[in-house]
């Protein structure tokens, strides 16, 4: 049998495993909202991001409280205070997939996206998902492998970020501009909302290995150039 | 005198200090770069960056060896922990500082931003650095009024992110889309980064009053339409 602390500090995962599983699903359901202009399942996206953050403060709470009481060291500090940051993490994603859900709002009824964008952004959302989807795991699993595997998951959403550039600077783009500055935005939103489910994989390789990644928050540079990265 | 404790603590808050000057140097001079297409600024930003990073990463050894090895409960575990999101915010807004830079270094020896952007692009600039002094004031002297006046200088910074939205979506617009997809991250980088100095003054102001601010991260919603925010 575990001791209440350690109860308690499994319960801390358990909740980072519900925030991801949340946030995981918003991201998907955004991502349908906008392909489809679907208002209510926009809003359903901006309302529940409630949750998220009211699992974010919750679990902040019980993190100090649990460090004031027990006072851990050694790994079982760095674990409560690596759960802090994957919190703010996740909490920052759900965020991210909150504005791609206002963003269908605010065009609706129209569609945000050109048509000839709709399956790169399914696939940019599709993504979003599964590296979620796999983040989550590492967190129950601690497995190491799978986690080193969400970075070549986001070399592909990398891809598809430039697919979108070269549809903006194509000569025969004819949306206009403010559909150039939403597509410019939503592509920001997936990217960043990628790069925290890796950081998020990342802590837990720190946590298992005691390594460091050299780059827990890994960031797009502006790729719109012909020059690329 | 104080005791071996309270002057790491204290050091810690030095740190933090040192991290928003250098950040704040960094997003002021990032603007001038990509103002003047300086290259040469630019690579200074990108590079210093990395000073930024080590700050960051020593503060958080330092932070987790403090409550490893002293064990601090109520206030001094407050703000250890707050520290470490403060460092977290610092850190992220000299990435966002470099995003500037290396917007200027991938378009030199052209200039990224039309003659007509440049006065608003120089006040998010003035004002980005500016919000960022106050927070390192308010780091310094806990000032509780100075912290909530940051939320109403951020309030000028959505109201210059909507002027690049104004011209990005005026049918006079010449520039073209390439421009426009670097206006549109431009502009999202500095509200990101006035959001981190925000969110560094509200961390303050829930170290002095315990209230936590209801929303710890502003963040910006699209606001290209005629609709507003």
């Amino acid at each position: 049998m575990r001791d209440a602390y350690h109860e308690e500090l499994d319960s801390i995962g358990d909740s980072l495993v519900d925030m991801a599983r949340l946030v995981g699903s918003a991201i998907g359901r955004a991502t349908t909202a906008i392909l489809d202009a679907d208002l209510k399942l926009a809003e359903s996206v901006i309302e529940g991001d409630q949750r998220v953050d009211e699992l974010h403060h919750d679990l902040e709470a019980r993190a100090i409280a649990l460090l004031a009481r027990q006072q851990p060291v050694a790994t079982d500090l760095r674990i409560v205070v690596t759960s802090l940051r994957m919190s703010a993490d996740l909490e920052r994603s759900g965020d991210l997939a909150q504005h791609v859900a206002k963003l269908a709002r605010l065009r609706y009824p129209a569609n945000a996206i050109p048509h000839d964008l709709h399956a790169t952004v399914l696939e940019m959302g599709q993504l979003a998902q599964r590296l979620m989807a796999k983040a989550a795991e590492v967190i129950i699993t601690k497995d190491v492998d799978l986690a080193l595997q969400l970075e070549q998951d986001d070399d592909e959403m990398d891809l598809l970020h430039r697919t979108i550039f070269q549809h903006l600077l194509d000569d025969r783009w004819k949306h206009g501009i403010e559909t150039a500055v939403d597509v410019t935005l939503l592509g920001r939103y997936y990217e960043r909302y990628a790069d925290h489910a890796v950081a998020v994989a990342k802590r837990v390789v720190f946590l298992v290995t005691g390594e460091h990644a050299d780059d827990l928050q890994p960031d797009i540079q502006p790729v719109t150039g012909a020059e690329g990265a």
